[in-house]
């Protein structure tokens, strides 16, 4: 059975889409920490981060530093923060955080309620900014 | 005046070294929020871990990989977990953190009280699993 990831890249659960390439995606996360939050995944469906490939890891983590510029320019922040923790979805994924303070990237607070309006707006400033 | 990463990674503050190669430098964080939390730098001092170029970025997304793979050999832990903040040392790093639960990676806890002694050893057992 495909993760919730990879049906989001499929296009079978829509998903507000900031970017993607060859081997990634990018959409903003919908239980964000921060106002700005984006996923970036690899389209591989493997579950720990690190059991992905040197060729993966390397294109995920050029792929990240121009979705971060992005999300830098789009959303006030000293800068982004990255995070990849994965005890939850069995599929990869790496935390773009902007950054205002160290609490911004704690996983233990209650996550923003941000509407589908708000995300999409979000998501569209970002992409602006690619 | 170097940043405290460039005077270590110089030999000129004192480390427990894990390891290292062309770009990159591993050793344990002595401030660490788990048992085996290892920070993995650029050689080059750059203060944003976004503004290094994409080169260096994947070097240290596969060195990062070399050490996490033998943390979690050396460490009983679910997986690594990944944080890249930023907010205090201007000299880009990342956190490689043996995660049991998403606590494990929350910087706004206090940080383990770990003798050099026990750095020490840990930091032996992770290098023998290289």
């Amino acid at each position: 059975m495909p993760s919730i990831f990879s049906k989001i890249i499929a296009g079978e659960i829509p998903c507000h889409k900031v970017a993607e390439n060859g081997h990634c995606f990018a959409f903003m996360d919908i239980m964000p920490l921060a106002k700005g939050h984006v996923l970036v995944v690899p389209k591989v469906e493997v579950d720990r981060y690190f059991d992905l490939n040197e060729e993966v890891l390397a294109e995920l983590s050029v792929f990240s530093k121009k979705i971060a510029r992005a999300i830098e320019s789009a959303v006030p922040c000293k800068r982004v923060g990255v995070a990849v923790i994965g005890l939850e979805v069995p599929h990869a994924h790496i935390h773009l955080i902007p950054l205002n303070s160290v609490e911004d990237i704690n996983f233990e607070r209650p996550k923003l309620d941000m509407s589908t309006e708000e995300l999409s707006e979000i998501a569209s400033l970002i992409r602006k900014e690619l």
